[in-house]
């Protein structure tokens, strides 16, 4: 028999923009799932990333389905509705490589000034420093931060992480707590946003921390735009404090028109794509299958989520 | 006794640009070299990108001078000038990390489209694509292939290799010579020249190569300008006969103000800048000490330049 498995809400911007649901569909069937409606399934797909309050009401109204997959690697809107009644997956790590790929392509881009050249329509002088050898901070040790020290090392860089607990992170020459934070951003050319948007980590490159940093260093954010005071970015870039910052993601998002984060020659601003929908939906795609087979046979679920940790 | 050493033309622009020649005399110091007029020297460090017919001259009046080194790695200019008489040396390698590091930054920067965020002051759609699993062919197996090789050996892409001499080159999927370029940038979906400029190379990105490439394909030049015919480039692009070009080298170069290819959406230039001032003078600084030392002592120098080859 098939595993049921109920795929909402279908009227998501998100499962609209990645070209409605029949690749879900898909991976389900491929798994060995059947799609079902919320009433006769063991199973959720849930496709909409910040819709916490709608997720709440349908797991009450359904109280068979034990287990929930979210299909976003951040998950910060989902905190108040995890709960210990049933399994949470999300989808930390199968964009790793993607999103560690594009901190590289920021921290190249900052490092080598490609905003002033590709801006220009003339030769200028050479500007820009090399990425070897530079002093990297990464805050978080997730898959992000492990894809990107494995991509960063053949530049012979000095890796720093900060991680909630400080045990050794292989691949890096030293591991800090949270606590560290101070010593970790105060000596990196480079500090890499790479973790979870939770209540301890929201605004943990505020005035104070940006004041840390050296005058030339780079702040990349692949993470969540929430990881940053955005006020005390925009003065730490006016001031000259921080060499430049490369940010995929910004606070608030989309960042409008009129902000001046836009405006700063040392800031670079791509809107939210390490992931575009092209990129990611192979990806979710196996992910899916294979979670809906482990389900089916109670095998361990991939990319299980902590409800108390919150990711 | 100290090895004498001359430093010509002192008035080069190169030389100028660097910071003049007080950085290459400490380092010819620091080889336990004298630096002399080009009469009492037996060395010479020669400081002109393009003046062969001046360093000929220099040649013919100084004929003690039995080692030429020349602070370049592509050293076209000086093919017609190089002779047996002597020994050559070139920077060949040791600008290798630093060249490669922009080539993958260029290739990052093309197949993740940041010309068209950078230029934006809105957040726009996603686009573009990831390097990871690309096939991706490089033109040369020098000290820039080697180093773009290690770069994007985490990327997992296929990686082949066309060079002089299809002997098997280590990190690559396969070898190819010149004769199978077709074969070569025809599956590619980036094609990286990093070889030298000499009369077999130039103009081997012509228009039926071009053809031969994939419409998705991205050409990324870090070696000459001369590699490319501009005009069949220009064509190319406009034609979207590939995805798009990324050139870091020009011809003509500097590329004019009115030139069609700085309008080209999906045409990214930067000018020349792989190796800035900033970034070669410690490389080249520990070579000329390096190469002083070694030719006061009579082992081998470092980047010999076969004169047959030109390279």
């Amino acid at each position: 028999m098939n595993t049921p498995v109920a795929l909402a809400p279908r009227d998501s911007n998100w499962l609209t923009q990645s070209g409605s649901g029949g690749w879900i569909v898909a991976a389900i069937e491929a798994g060995g799932g059947q799609v079902v409606d919320e009433a006769e399934a063991e199973a959720l797909i849930w496709s909409d990333p910040a819709a916490p309050d709608r997720l709440r009401a349908t797991l009450d109204a359904h109280p068979g389905l034990r287990w929930v997959q979210l299909p976003f690697a951040g998950i910060e809107a989902y905190g108040p509705v995890l709960d210990h009644d049933r399994a949470w997956t999300c989808a930390k790590r199968i964009y790793a490589d993607t999103t560690a790929e594009h901190a590289l392509t920021l921290t190249l881009a900052g490092f080598r000034d490609l905003r002033t050249y590709l801006r220009e329509h003339r030769w200028t002088p050479g500007r820009g420093r090399n990425l070897r050898g530079a002093r990297v901070t990464i805050l978080g040790a997730g898959g992000v931060a492990e894809a990107l020290m494995a991509m960063l090392h053949p530049f012979d860089c000095e890796l720093t992480v900060v991680r909630r607990s400080p045990h050794p992170t292989p691949g890096a020459a030293r591991t800090l707590g949270l606590h560290d934070l101070a010593e970790a951003v105060g000596q990196a050319e480079v500090v890499v946003l790479a973790l979870a948007l939770t209540p301890t980590t929201r605004g943990i490159i505020d005035r104070s921390a940006l004041a840390m940093m050296r005058p030339d260093a780079w702040l990349v954010n692949v993470a969540r735009g929430g990881h940053v005071v955005t006020d005390d970015l925009v003065d730490a870039l006016r001031d000259g404090a921080i060499a430049g910052a490369a940010l995929d993601v910004t606070d608030p998002e989309p960042l409008p028109e009129s902000h001046p984060l836009w405006e700063l020659d040392n800031c670079l601003i791509t809107p939210h794509v390490a992931n575009t929908h092209t990129m990611l939906k192979p990806r979710l795609a196996a992910l899916i299958t294979e979670n809906v087979r482990r389900f089916s046979t109670g095998d361990d679920l991939l990319g299980r989520v902590d409800p108390d940790l919150g990711y």
